[in-house]
């Protein structure tokens, strides 16, 4: 039953190419919603969880399966070997291939790279789902299952776009490839590499790198241009040369937990402003364009309370909350084990790791100094992920403005990630492409906690939305790149 | 070979009875040295460490071997059944059964009950063991092995006091109980319940118990009369509802950990004084007898420091650093999981675990209210032992500085320890007795950490000062108990 629309569509390529026509490619998505939710189904019911050692065959099989499916498309399908992870043990594991796909090569079209992960993250009936996580359940026209949002139909509504392209005999407007991972859940190890390895082959002709791995902010739909960089540090307090025992000892040794605690205090004030100094004077002003960008955005701040459970946050206007969100760092303590304490300073414009590196550490040795403790402090940065922003002005983004329009009859809101994307400043970084975030998660989708839910709306939409950007990406003048 | 002196000695019994000879005895127990050094090596090979469920059939031979010893020399055995532990996964485990032993009841005599442990600290050669901790090693006269101080050496000792009496044919000048553990390491699971049961049996006739579970604090001999308490609390910080990502929410949201590190900055200074209002005003002040006390300990601070491997201590000169060891409060945090800290008070005479209680929870709360978060604290004191302290002019410790006196010709140090002995209590409150903790540990034995040992020297001289003791307690007049 697969194999015959297939047949029909190479038929029809044999005798009429047609153009876009988006009332055709519209309904054509209308109509096969069933088989698109079919499709979700038989996806999330792989328990693709990329942390989880023993679920590996399961991510092996998620990747054929997706590979399969492109294949049976027609595309030029490479399941690329990215080695072995280590795990903590020593043992050796393989890591789940890369799934490499083409459809078209025409050089005369600008071709885009669609970036996705078919990997989920941990989840059990038990930790409070409603419905069982691997069987896709529909309640009111929400698709409820892991990985149901984050990312299994957003990349199947990407397949599906092409799909319907080809059904409808209409020729893709850009070249367009795939580049589907199964270890982002866990930090896309492996992926790096991978994305060096082939810059000069597979990445060559790319123009566009697209991502549509995130939501919207609200209702309305949105396009991504930002996401917060890392700065992650460990700072370890190292004392007495024994582990010594808290009640024989406790009272004449200056504990290094207590200095650990201490110095941590010092990093962050109960209102919530970072007091490591120069951090804050080196944030990009917010400009009178931007604040009335945030101030156009669609946004309750007590819908936004409600959603995520707290009674109060560090600041009640609209404005203030997105721009602390997005656009200034935060300070975050993530644990303590034995006496190394974890935290991360998420970075923003114009803040350089090297700079916050320096910053970080400077302060807490000060702050240290002053205790006056024999212990000794020792600051590391584990991670120095730079922020990543895109210019919405640029003709890429443009597209995805005109494509919002076309399919929703509204302007997009322009927002930010407060997290951090790394793959976005990877693929920046290592290929040089464009890149654009298209989200068609729904604000409310749960992503990594319990009854994550992708919506029906969002889900058909997002196709709609897809075909259409592919259209609109290729009127981008090819000088203009 | 084992049975020839038991014989020896029951056909001496029906005989003569010899009163108390300390020369005899002391020649006895010198002449007897490799034999209670191959006993030890024994008992330190038996791998009974009582935290490693998987060593439990080794915690249970180390029982049978102790009990079985006891038998050989004529005493009444019991094995108790304690009953069962339940494993974090749900799973019961038996207790190892606590071994009690009877040794004379003539009820004109005083009766004494030795209390002891044989499960020891985990221990593995990779730690950082120079010797293997399960083959007891003899380096210069020191017995390295697990377990050999604490407690396997001093429950021999006692046992080869006992066993000195009856090879000479002496008179036992008290009757002598033990009462045996296995889970000391672990928190003495079950071993309250067995005194409160056998309260008004066992225990009933005793009038002194002894515990030998603790060290000297330099080289010379010590009498211990008091352990601090401990009020063991944990602080938790609840905030959203859901687990949020620090990425995502971070810089809108107050974050519990950050509120949680304040808190905790708050219990204590950087130079250690403790900040919750109330407890110094509540502590015992140290008056000019026991100043005088401590500055005639033998204790030297730097030889303390390099001992336990810091440059600098909170305070320089002996008299402070015993003091805030042992009779002022401190206050220590043990760590954080999740959003949960766990920290201690370890408190002295006159605080009061349930005042202690209260000034703790206020402060906190007063401390996170200034903090305007949204977020919930809430305060638990998970443990409130109270600290023991011993009158050390009761006719008990005079026997005991008598007993030192005689062995070791120099006044015992009398000194508390810095832990909590949660057991003394109990044996305090439920039987009512009168407790002496008469240590001959080493102030150098490395408890619980790597290469710890019993010297020969504290060994022998140790079973030395044992069968002593036992004379002096006879000593004591029946009415002044």
């Amino acid at each position: 039953q697969m194999t015959f629309p297939l047949v029909l569509s190479i038929l029809l390529v044999t005798t009429t190419v047609r153009a876009f026509q988006y009332t055709d490619l519209a309904q054509y998505i209308d109509s096969h919603e069933e088989e698109y939710v079919e499709a979700l189904r038989d996806w999330v019911a792989i328990e693709s969880d990329s942390a989880n050692v023993l679920k590996r065959p399961d991510l092996h099989r998620m990747m054929e399966a997706t590979a399969q499916k492109l294949r049976q498309m027609g595309g030029a399908v490479e399941l690329v070997d990215i080695g072995e992870q280590e795990l903590p043990d020593g043992q050796t594991l393989a890591l789940p291939k890369v799934v490499s796909a083409q459809f078209g090569n025409d050089t005369r079209k600008h071709t885009v790279c669609v970036y996705g992960h078919v990997d989920v993250q941990p989840a059990k009936k038990e930790d409070g789902w409603a419905t069982d996580p691997y069987n896709l359940t529909d309640i009111n026209g929400n698709l409820y299952g892991r990985g149901a949002s984050d990312n299994k139909a957003p990349v199947l509504a990407w397949i599906h776009a092409v799909e319907a392209y080809q059904a409808l005999n209409m020729e893709l407007p850009v070249n367009v490839k795939f580049v589907i991972e199964g270890m982002e859940e866990t930090g896309s190890n492996g992926l790096d590499v991978m994305i060096v390895a082939q810059r000069d082959t597979f990445f060559s002709d790319v123009d566009y790198i697209i991502i549509s791995d995130c939501g919207w902010l609200s209702r309305r739909p949105a396009l991504t241009y930002g996401t917060r960089g890392n700065c992650y540090f460990t700072a370890e307090v190292q004392g007495p040369k024994q582990d010594l025992h808290s009640g024989v000892y406790g009272g004449v040794v200056i504990e290094p937990m207590t200095d650990l605690i201490g110095i941590l205090d010092s990093l962050i004030s109960p209102s919530g402003t970072i007091l490591v100094p120069g951090i804050r004077e080196a944030v990009a002003p917010l400009s009178d364009e931007e604040w009335k960008m945030y101030q156009d955005i669609q946004f309750d701040v007590d819908s936004y309370k409600n959603k995520i459970g707290v009674d109060q946050l560090m600041y009640n206007n609209k404005v203030d909350v997105l721009a602390h969100l997005w656009r200034y760092p935060t300070v975050s303590i993530h644990g303590i084990e034995g006496v190394t304490a974890k935290f991360s300073i998420r970075q923003v414009p114009n803040m350089d790791p090297q700079v916050v590196k320096n910053q970080v550490t400077d302060y807490l040795h000060s702050v240290f100094a002053k205790r006056k403790s024999p212990n000794k402090l020792k600051v590391t940065m584990v991670i120095g992920a730079k922020p990543w922003l895109a210019d919405t002005e640029h003709p890429l983004y443009e597209a995805g403005k005109a494509a919002v329009k076309r399919v929703f009859d509204t302007d997009p809101d322009l927002i930010r990630e407060g997290g951090t994307i790394p793959i976005a400043k990877t693929f920046q970084d290592v290929t040089g492409k464009d890149i654009i975030m298209m989200p068609i998660g729904g604000f409310d989708d749960g992503l990594h906690s319990q009854n994550e839910k992708m919506s029906r709306y969002n889900y058909i939409e997002g196709t709609k939305l897809f075909v259409t950007f592919l259209d609109e990406v290729s009127k981008i003048k090819k000088t203009s790149v």
